[in-house]
């Protein structure tokens, strides 16, 4: 397997790992965990990535090699900075990967990015020559494709979504802003969205139900909630969906997608929030009337779709 | 002169044109009236479009003709609506111009991403390529450069930055929204800003000025306030610049330019706001120690540039 073409998404927790034959069809996968902890090293990072990918080559070294990374990634393949991979701030991927592995051709980008290659090339958006891409994650990452590309930007970070501004007068984001993207339509803004509901008085029979804490209301509540028909937990789940809809609306305006794909964590339970999403985005895109349909689906590739599309990325080169 | 490649930037009140040579150097300039009033007809646009297109050829036909029109133009080149060229609206540009210069290859584009692709090649962009062109009049227009290349989206309509959202709770839009980007940093919002300024007792010299009418304060009025150096007129140009540096932020983080070139009417005072706007960037914008620089710069082609940019897109035909 010399000639294997392998991808890597290395995430906060896990690395997945594909090989891919030239039509892209994956003839093996691995999921390992990410070292992690103070003590944690770039060697020991570039260590598990390197039994990634022998663990899906039988052993041999690939001869094309691709790795989607968290956080802002340069085009070189530098990671700038991975708040959840801490070891790896400053690190020059390509020139440690292509250290390692000598016969291999490397890329490395960012894990968004990589997943919406492979959404464009083997999953949702094939046959779309101009897709958004929205992960919907603890936080939101994105990629863009214009005229059948990934589009990477001029340093590597296009597709940073998550802290588009909403609202300059919003909720406190991390970042250091307010009113990010990702403070409403999220993980963490599902949680955020469902603790405001909570106390303000909705979602009743929830907060009862943990008695009576509405701050300790959870994402995973509403949406059990909302799912056993809770009518306040589903408003919650349509506030957010006004939220992804705010944000892929000024998105929409400014590239001009055919196709909207949403994955990431929160894709899961799509169910719940995309049909609103969907709804009240006419009302929230300038000239509706004028524009094709604009569908916003969810990811096919689903949790492989990083590597998949690091992969495919390195079948490119 | 039937080798001419000829530019036309068809605005609310004017026509521009050039004529070109295989340098892009311009060789033939005009400027004629666009017709006006409720009974024009396409007809009398298409009839003022062909006589300045003459009138840089000395009458010959061009083979390659481009131009760039006010609105929602298709990548086809069908206008699909203009506010300001009513006549114009459902319009096939491309087939019409072709029919009127049958040995033309014709390529009809919005005039800000005409605008987009002279600073491009011949203007203050030269050498990048990633590059969001912003045109600050009336309203807000935009094109983007990514990868070398203008990116008009799935239908054409890319760059419609104008009504990206950057506050739901904002000022109404006449596109039915609020807080639209062209609420605050155009022509219209320079106005807006400088009467909301006026009726919350702010620019008191100006009001007495103006008979104590803090409504009829005017942009121009503002403007020349503050070149005499009234400290309130000059803080409206500071608000200007914090939402100019608002909605190039949040667009920076989606694509990731390497340069923001400033055109349209409202750049020749470009002195008042860009140095508010180059300074409130980095707060403004996420992971920006992490970032390269982001120079925001105006315009160098100036007025011509849509006809100009139509022009050098007819020459790559």
């Amino acid at each position: 397997m010399s000639d294997a073409i392998v991808g890597l998404d290395v995430g906060g927790t896990k690395i997945a790992a594909v090989a891919i034959d030239d039509t892209f069809q994956i003839i093996g996968e691995a999921v390992s965990p990410v070292p992690r902890g103070g003590s944690v090293s770039v060697d020991d990072v570039l260590t598990a990535m390197t039994q990634a990918v022998r663990a899906v080559t039988g052993g041999a070294d690939p001869n094309r090699l691709g790795a989607g990374l968290p956080g802002m990634v340069t085009r070189e393949g530098r990671m700038t900075v991975a708040p959840n991979l801490p070891a790896a701030n400053g690190v020059d991927f390509t020139a440690e990967l292509g250290r390692i592995f000598p016969s291999a051709q490397v890329v490395v980008l960012n894990d968004a990015d990589a997943a919406t290659v492979a959404e464009h090339r083997v999953g949702a958006a094939v046959g779309h020559d101009n897709v958004l891409m929205v992960t919907l994650g603890t936080g939101i990452g994105g990629g863009l494709i214009l005229d059948g590309k990934i589009r990477r930007g001029a340093h590597g970070f296009a597709g940073e979504i998550g802290h588009m501004v909403l609202d300059p007068s919003g909720p406190a984001c991390p970042c250091g802003q307010r009113g990010c993207f990702e403070r409403y339509a999220s993980g963490s803004g599902l949680a955020r969205l469902a603790r405001e509901a909570a106390m303000s008085g909705h979602l009743t029979s929830l907060v009862t139900a943990l008695g009576g804490d509405s701050e300790a209301v959870r994402g995973e509540d509403v949406a059990a909630a909302a799912r056993a028909g809770d009518g306040e937990a589903l408003a919650v789940f349509d506030e957010l969906g006004w939220w992804l809809a705010r944000g892929v609306a000024n998105l929409a305006m400014i590239v001009d997608f055919s196709l909207v794909v949403v994955g990431g964590g929160l894709s899961d339970i799509a169910d719940l929030f995309l049909p609103a999403a969907q709804r009240h985005l006419p009302e929230l895109c300038e000239g509706w009337s004028y524009r094709a349909p604009l569908p916003i689906v969810t990811s096919t590739v689903g949790t492989r779709a990083g590597a998949l599309g690091a992969a495919v990325m390195a079948a490119d080169l």
